[in-house]
């Protein structure tokens, strides 16, 4: 079709959330909703999970509204009442965020992000909210681990090609990098975010030239502050040995410095060492190794415990996919409405109902020693996670700057306990269950039993016309 | 940052690109590139794949351009020259593309695009080319994995809240309506692409209201037309029993009609034999069940083995982010350059050069009986799947719509053998490689070998100068 949406368009949601707004428009319905949203359990291989996204919440929050396509479409389809439309014209987002600020570790059935507002405003925000939540903590949950087997070598965002269209390609490279990767090859990511980008030379550059030193020249001449030189595409060990001439060549002769090769092929760890070899044999001790090619934490622990001597590495496909858990069992669910907590009990997804708050506790070194699901106002041990991020619709204060936010994160796994930084599965990180909410779940099931007896209002509407 | 950059900007590229672009400017090399970008090896649990995204492709190709932000942007980095950014001004896309229409059923190796254009232009567009047809043949591909075990129940894409970010909802709708699903769920589908859109209510609208049943009334009223109620939010039997008794109340005093209920939770092939047992004993027969959760090919597979008395599926997640298989294995390659076979030989990662051609046959009933991978002239028997799309960076024609993409696709399943339409994994599609191509291999590789015996140039300006 001819129309042009764009992606911030309000037609960006669930077709459903049109039709219960215009129910809940009939019937006057719009008090105040408490929505958690919350991830149930922790994928295999998650020992924990990093909560990201947060900034691209808010901005779509605060510019929520129709614009005359989106109304002119709803129009158009023919589901919707005139009156109930012309209410979309007002429509805005008017209520209250508390989250955990991104970067936070969090665990199974802890909210993360907290939404009190008006009933429709509360509902109709679901489907774009955990989208665009759900993701980046999918990837920066994924990043931190190899942020964390790479244990301090150079770690690049490769993964713009099969990232799963261009946000997740954006907001991949913003992701691993505030779980600490190092940068992005992703261009648009540095204007965007302030993120380091990193690049240099596809095979096809090489295979254009007719010959590879010749490729390697002409690179070096237009980039000779930033040359990194890929070496595998006919053969890694030759090609090493002619960088080792060229190094020595251009350094001397137009003091151009070779800064590092890339292998993107074979065994990296086995061919880094050949290579690291013929360099260190040929004096190019300051030649460093990166490498890329199919890699993610289970491969870098690979070859690092292997002692290969590779100073960096690219990382895509596996990463920006999260390719071992692509998604987060993840949910965003009513807890409260006009002043009362609800509670889902469908099998297998019953909800924890009412507004709570998680309250984590340290112990000695700062380290994280448990959890505590409560109740918002509770008074329990520990510091609360959730914290105020917009009030009345307008931000509660700055939100913190992306190098902050990866600071954050990077202190965040620090506090974590060893165990759970392991790759593979270990016993859970203790979340427990204040006897207040334990309570109030009892509750809000008894008054659910009470209101069954109660006949409903169709039937007695039926009964007296 | 300030700046808001689209998703259409020419910096949604990797970095190198413009490092690659820089050099080629440099020493003024510009000829014919041949790019071809195919899948190197099938995932398991795949017996085929399904090309998707050509449109998209086209769209990028030809409003490709930098404009006053994105060039800032590059000056404003340093790393590259005045003159090569002002070359940039007047980038376009001025090649050739052919490929294989939308819908097409292709095996490992076979190129399903091509690109022939002046080097620059071929190279510069790889990022975002490989990031648009990846992810929609990923989605298509395990889409029509769930058409096919849900031989002709209905199917509704509802993953927009876990695919990963907006692009991925929104061309999973796409990806999954060609592979076949009935509709999206994802309300800018319509607009977009006149993808029938379908949604009724969550959990939440339940929770809203004091009593279930006053929720299916507000909403049948709204909705008398398309009224498909939620059943599973506290207990499925008890809420189906209700729901006999509000449809007879409803049409008898109201004449509106409900017309489905969806289940959400539970083994949803038996939850589906229960209620269907209520509504039937009920005198409700044309009440639908419509089931939801969790959903995919294999566990489609399973419920309908089983008989359940199921009419229709929303399937999500599992299929948007193609959770199996989240990734294909896929390149875009240089074959050719200034005239010449160019072909990477990194280790496990060899290409076939050359312009190549896919040709198919076909056997009784029309029935896929194995492909050849040519060289483009070949005189080889069977059909050519690669057909021209642009010219000159102009449309070669129409492209088809999308509902007959939609046939296409259709067709191309029914033309499989039937083996591969099994879920797990069958003996591999014959696919041959020509002699002819065979040859240039060999060729190629020769001429690369000879190559690596001239002494590079810079050797030669070393001796020279």
């Amino acid at each position: 079709m001819a129309m042009r949406l764009s992606q911030e368009s309000a037609l960006l949601t669930d077709l459903y959330q049109f039709t219960m707004l215009q129910a809940y428009f009939s019937r006057g319905m719009n008090d105040t909703a408490v929505f958690e949203l919350f991830v149930r359990a922790l994928p295999d291989d998650r020992n924990f999970l990093m909560a990201a996204g947060l900034e691209q919440v808010v901005d779509f929050l605060e510019n929520l509204g129709f614009d005359e396509e989106a109304l002119s479409w709803l129009r158009s389809s023919g589901m919707f009442n005139e009156l109930f439309l012309e209410s979309l014209k007002d429509f805005r987002f008017t209520g209250d965020v508390d989250a955990m600020p991104e970067g936070t570790v969090f665990f199974g059935d802890e909210p993360i992000l907290r939404i009190t507002a008006p009933l429709r405003e509360a509902q109709f925000i679901e489907s774009r909210v955990i989208n665009l939540m759900h993701f980046q903590t999918v990837v920066a949950s994924k990043a931190v681990r190899s942020v964390i087997a790479a244990s301090g070598k150079q770690l690049i965002d490769f993964g713009l090609r099969r990232a799963h269209g261009a946000e997740a390609a954006i907001l991949s490279a913003r992701a691993s990098y505030i779980a600490g990767f190092d940068g992005t090859a992703t261009t648009i990511a540095a204007p965007l975010f302030g993120i380091p980008v990193f690049g240099t030379m596809a095979h096809s550059f090489i295979q254009a030239h007719d010959n590879e030193m010749d490729a390697f020249t002409d690179f070096a001449r237009d980039f000779p502050e930033s040359t990194t030189l890929l070496i595998d595409t006919y053969d890694t060990e030759a090609a090493a040995e002619q960088v080792v001439h060229l190094a020595h060549w251009l350094k001397k002769n137009e003091s151009i410095r070779i800064n590092a090769v890339r292998i993107d092929s074979g065994d990296l760890g086995e061919v880094a060492r050949r290579v690291r070899r013929i360099f260190d044999a040929g004096g190019c001790e300051d030649i460093r190794i990166f490498a890329s090619g199919n890699l993610d934490e289970y491969e870098l622990h690979r070859i690092l415990q292997g002692g290969a001597p590779i100073d960096g590495f690219g990382i895509g496909t596996r990463m920006n996919t999260s390719s071992d858990a692509p998604y987060l069992d993840c949910a965003y669910k009513l807890q409260e409405y006009a002043g009362e907590p609800r509670r889902k009990r469908s099998l297998g997804k019953q909800t924890w109902p009412g507004r709570k708050q998680v309250f984590r506790s340290f112990g000695k070194g700062g380290t994280m020693c448990g959890d505590i699901l409560a109740l918002e106002g509770d008074d329990v041990q520990g510091k609360p996670l959730l914290q105020p991020v917009m009030r009345g619709g307008k931000r509660a204060g700055r939100l913190p700057s992306l190098p902050a936010i990866r600071e954050y994160a990077s202190y965040q796994v620090e506090t974590l306990p060893a165990v759970l930084t392991a790759l593979g599965k270990t016993p859970a990180y203790i979340v427990r269950v204040s006897d207040s909410l334990r309570h109030l779940a009892q509750q809000a099931d008894e008054r659910q039993r009470d209101r069954k007896q109660v006949r409903a209002r169709c039937f007695d509407v039926g009964k007296s016309g």
